[in-house]
């Protein structure tokens, strides 16, 4: 990749911020306070590496307003330095080009509209009626089936499955192993054995998603899946037939949310929390990685359900008193009988 | 796909239930309450969603006993609503037909038996000495290893591996990702390094099994890995190795079920339940989502061990406490002694 | 497979312990105590399968020092009956012969460099500038993108994905599903959206490594994701940017290990648990299945926060009583107070 070098005066008109010390000092690059050699840009946003703020071989790095003076190198100093770090990274990326055009060995079924500034990898498997949006890019070894839509400027790395009439909107990325559209869990009992009910909603997903490595979307049983603008979904999620996640929402690795959920805008849900099905998560809300959640959450605010890893031994009698607790209770209540009693004696 | 239409006592004569209003509506689909519109089927099965029963746009519903008259709309009555959608479900649903034949781009390996109306789709590989079942499918970049059997009626989507010598029995639909028969986690501990066991047992699927996307089950050390006939497996689910699953056992998304454990029939396990290894766990146990087992469970029943999301605030003061539970216990036992001091004071 | 047939005492000389019965007894495989047929090898290490140990028809068996008469059959007696029997099977184990060479179906770019021995598989893509060492194989339809390296004597089964400039080590065992060096999940919040920061770390897998089906690894955001010479990581695990594992730790199943957390060597971490963002954990930590990690472990030890599976009507009186923890305190600081109020009466 060919790199640019730049001011750091003219970086922080194009990112924001004020420059301190040295604006002529020249960048070509971001990396971590500790790997950063000499053309790189770094940044401080995590009190925890404050260390290596002082002994960081940078040649200029982004900090926030307390730490205006905490270094001497030629610094952008700014409200939010994780945001112009984004911005700086962002600035001094280039994605590998894209060559358009449908490889020799993929195979693409009639009817399908494929944009002739599009790509598809070699292997890929494209549908019947199938289109896919100007600018965008398959990897090798992608599924298509009958009537996908895939929106423009998307990309799909390699192997990403999607079933037959599901929607991507404009600008996705999708990792590979994404399987979009596989049948949601749906069977009734019947005389003790399950019966499979067709599963013929879709899925949904809007404009400027990003879905992680090997995570699983469900089609609806009747109605859509459906996956809302902005969202993020990290590697290794589950989100089961018929739920709807608002937009902007962003979920951390190994979730599992059962179906029918309805999850809001802005949340931010932490790694292998757990949601089941039929509820109605707020706007805002947060929920703490490893937590699960069995009841609708009407407020925006902070939930959690987990304890902290503890050594064994203590841990095992903090469960075995709680397996006491109701004992313990009735200990007390026997106490305070017998202590109103004695008030009532005086 | 064509839509039949038909009236509602035809249906009710295939699907069970009591015609109660009009007989001769026309139906030609199934909705959800929401989404119906003229022409629909829809179902009320959960009280959640009784403002819907209301509201629906559906020609007729299916409705239960205590529902009979919570409807003007023509309507089938009886004792599981969800049952006879999911039978209603079924009559109107038309898979998409199968091409039989092996695909040009496919690669099957020297001694591999493919029925003649089974279908190989494209960029499948399948191994020596395969066996394909009459009327079975394998959806695109399927790769079967040596010796591996799929019985007639399966489906394998898109992107399904099973490894060598593996057995899937008959009616299986095995969704986009799956993974069957990938070596147990199996090391023995060699002066601090890990010295892998080869594992050389197999997985065996039983007859009508279900496996949601990306699912894996690992092959036996030595014996064999056992899902029964009739388990429905969701998405995401790793099966460690020699585990037995007994028939028409349902698990939902994000389960991890360690090596070596023996599940029962007629079991369910909620999701991202956690079962640990070497464990027996009886017929028609049920075990809530999030749920941690780590002990045998030997009879029937509701587990459970997982705590619903709380406000932070409030969870963090309630697992203080609880790290605190034993000064509190004595504490306690300190009152009691006193107080029994004074009665004999007395 | 051909079988070697071995003298039990031929065999102990090659894998250790102490022959007690016959030593010219013949074996030719491994097999569990309860499968065992003549000719076979059992082991006995794990207490709960003792009366397996009485029932067998093995030929031979390992058995562990305090076992050397618990059993009448030709036995190797020795200090760690599973490692023995690792050894044991490894000796009797022969993989299926690599057929060197690159399939017709692969595509491999410009400027690849694959060992003459090496095995490339039918639809595989191997990327520009893409190493693949000596003796290495890659089953069907993996997909390597430019620059990415694989040591020698490796094995990828069929479908893994490892993305541009990856390298992994010599002698690798990848699963099928595998994804690695797909992107962080990193994005700053830019006026309630979010921006994604351009990954453009890489993913460095030490030599002797085992991963499992549908694992991923990401690639780091700036510096790289390492995994260490010899860890074991089972499936469906998922590994965040810039985490560090250190050698011969061993990963189970279904983990998920938030961005830049590093793990130390020697540890082992059970099933599902969860170990948050940011943390260090030290060398010869164990972690229970299901646990959740919040805060970095400077010290070894077993560390667990799970609470075992209840029957759900006495889990619900739990906790509610855990719910109402602080108004139990609170009544008990009440009787307390009257109880030294009563004492200073006295």
């Amino acid at each position: 990749m060919a790199e640019r070098e730049v001011r750091l005066a003219d970086l922080a008109a194009l990112i924001g911020g004020e420059v301190v010390g040295r604006g002529d000092a020249l960048v070509r690059r971001v990396a971590s306070l500790r790997a950063a050699r000499s053309g790189d840009l770094a940044f401080f946003s995590d009190g925890r590496y404050r260390a290596e703020l002082q002994a960081t071989h940078a040649s200029a790095v982004i900090v926030g307003l307390p730490e205006r003076d905490a270094t001497a190198l030629p610094r952008i100093v700014c409200a939010d330095p994780y945001l112009l770090f984004a911005r700086a990274a962002r600035l001094f990326h280039v994605d590998a080009p894209l060559v358009a055009g449908i490889h020799p060995t993929a195979l693409v079924g009639p009817g399908a509209e494929i944009a002739p500034d599009a790509a598809v990898g070699p292997h890929c498997v494209v549908g019947d009626g199938a289109r896919i949006g100007p600018g965008s890019a398959l990897g090798p070894a992608c599924v298509l089936g009958a009537g996908v839509s895939i929106g423009g400027g998307s990309r799909l790395h390699a192997r990403v499955t999607i079933y037959a009439q599901c929607e991507i909107g404009p600008r996705a990325v999708l990792h590979s192993g994404v399987v979009i559209g596989a049948d949601g869990f749906g069977y009734a009992l019947d005389e003790g054995s399950w019966l499979k009910i067709p599963q013929t909603g879709r899925v949904r997903v809007g404009a400027d998603v990003e879905i992680g490595a090997n995570t699983t979307v469900d089609r609806g049983a009747l109605d859509d899946t459906v996956i809302g603008d902005g969202v993020k979904l990290d590697n290794q999620i589950q989100i089961g037939h018929n739920v709807a996640i608002g937009e902007h929402t962003a979920i951390a690795g190994c979730v599992g949310i059962a179906g029918s959920t309805r999850i809001g805008r802005h949340c931010m849900i932490g790694g292998a929390a757990m949601i089941g099905g039929h509820l109605a998560i707020a706007d805002r809300v947060v929920i703490a990685g490893g937590t699960v959640v069995t009841k609708s959450i009407d407020k925006p605010g902070t939930y959690v359900s987990v304890i902290p890893a503890t050594p064994s031994r203590e841990w095992r009698r903090t469960v075995a008193l709680l397996r006491n607790l109701e004992r313990m209770a009735e200990r007390l209540r026997s106490l305070e009988r017998r202590d109103s009693g004695r008030e009532r004696e005086k």
